[in-house]
């Protein structure tokens, strides 16, 4: 059935193989406190602790490192709200490809700061009014670039599933593996790893109550877009899920449930004041699920990705104090 | 020589068997940013995400579990700005041990709800005009309790050593090892750990500029007291170094070095930006130290203890924002 699918375990074994010594192997960290208010064994990776501050450098890598040489004297081209834009902005630079990030005006000016450091060139448009993809889609064609999309390819999609490899190896099979769901590029990596090292796992996304537009795609068995959420979840307002993420959706997670943007803050404050990490909201999506207790979890050995921390200082001081 | 010193080597791997399973191990984690500006490589041992959210539960188990019967059903009493008190609560909780701690009436209120929260009694007193030592003397002789003090007391020392076997054990021998001081417990025990470990690792503390007593002391060889300093580094307040520190510190330690609190926030700042980290201000005066280019580190490997991480939300969020 797997090769029906757009990503196999192979392609993820690969491109764990291809960032070794770019991404970090981040650290998974436990928390007595966590693990007796849910009753629940709770393995956190820490994605927040990545290169660029988040899980995206792993896929972006992993598809600018399978260019041909005509794709890579052409360059990079992307759009994304942040975490994605730094992480091709940083892996073309580290593989000497040009860049150039499509980002919304409103973007947290950290992450544009940061996409700019790596040497990308930035170009912004209205989150709200203007379609990014038709942007790229032009440039791409105009300037023979390649689009690297923000999740919806298969090579982006193997390259986020491999923190699932690094998380069942360092701590063995787990029963749950939760992740947030955007678009479903991390959530379809990481069903796809560990469907084949934990077989029994059961894997579920968490997407913000504003947009659960895959939910709703999981349920009608097709792609349901929706408006741009307003969500404090800024690195989840994708407005679909996409046509390769979909099929992996459907054929290996067992649920998306949704947490309120309430239920995000006191999360990034539990990490915080007890575990002392800076996660984003966007990051703190599966474990909010977890302590609001939308899943049964009682006795389980539960991973969870702590997907972001780039959040800018003083939004963080504000939502936290 | 060693036998001369009121710890040993041997003391500090004790306790290390002692604590295992009650403290964390916890993670080292590396900064490609942090080594760009340094020029080092540099290794940060993350003491800010160990139990009660700081290196203090290390000593204070290691002091407690050695309690005799007697001591045992006496009871512990300690005074403690805050970190040593949640240790001291802990670990007597933990050993089935009732705990009195007399800490400043103005602790950070995390520090005093989270040491009630283990069970112990909390007494206040101005940290600006009484002398903690003599309450708690008064108390341990009309109550027949044991005093474990914060810093000075071998068991003390030892247990908190036990963090640089384990930084020494995960990556190798170092070239530098770079600690706060306050009262010496911490630093002495670590010089013990590093110079068996690494017999030519060089070993520096660092101290608030506003209360450098234990420069002062070491430059004397003796101990230098000095009022209680103003400085944001609360955890450093100490008044001077103690009668069982010094000597190790004047044996083993290559020198002391001093930060600016603005240097500290600055720091503070690094760490919630960078690595994703809550890091308390006496926490940072290691790195602090390290990144105002006070010990000349280029090509070093340095082992770094970020001491603790307990820091109210709101008194971050001022200080980061």
């Amino acid at each position: 059935m797997d090769t029906t699918l757009p990503i196999s375990f192979d392609d993820v074994a690969r491109a764990h193989q291809r960032i070794a010594g770019v991404a970090h192997r981040t650290p998974v960290l436990r928390s007595r406190t966590a693990d007796a208010l849910t009753g629940a064994q709770l393995f956190f990776k820490c994605e927040n602790q990545q290169r660029v501050g988040a899980f995206k450098i792993r896929g972006a890598y992993n598809a600018i490192a399978q260019f041909t040489p005509e794709q890579r004297a052409g360059g990079v081209v992307t759009f994304s709200s942040g975490n994605h834009a730094q992480a091709i902005a940083l892996a073309a630079s580290l593989l000497g490809v040009k860049a150039t990030v499509v980002m919304p005006h409103d973007a947290a000016a950290t992450k544009r700061a940061a996409t700019e450091g790596y040497g990308a060139q930035v170009l912004g448009y209205d989150r709200y009014r203007e379609d990014p993809e038709a942007i790229v889609r032009a440039l791409a064609e105009e300037r023979g670039m390649t689009v690297i999309p923000p999740f919806d390819h298969p090579h982006v999609m193997a390259g986020q599933g491999t923190l699932a490899i690094e998380l069942i190896e360092e701590v063995g099979a787990l029963d749950v593996l939760i992740t947030p769901v955007g678009g479903g590029g991390l959530l379809s990596g990481c069903a796809t790893a560990a469907r084949h090292l934990a077989p029994r796992c059961a894997i579920y996304g968490v997407e913000p109550e504003a947009g659960n537009d895959a939910q709703q795609s999981l349920a009608r068995g097709e792609i349901v877009r929706i408006d741009t959420p307003h969500t404090v979840a800024d690195a989840a307002q994708s407005r679909s899920v996409g046509r390769h993420t979909l099929p992996v959706l459907r054929a290996l997670v067992d649920g998306i449930v949704t947490v309120s943007d309430a239920q995000l803050v006191e999360t990034m404050k539990f990490f915080a004041a007890r575990m002392k990490l800076l996660v984003e909201p966007t990051g703190c999506l599966a474990a909010a699920a977890v302590f609001a207790h939308k899943l049964e979890l009682r006795g389980k050995r539960v991973g969870i990705v702590l997907s972001g921390g780039n959040v800018d200082l003083a939004r963080f001081a504000a939502l936290v104090a």
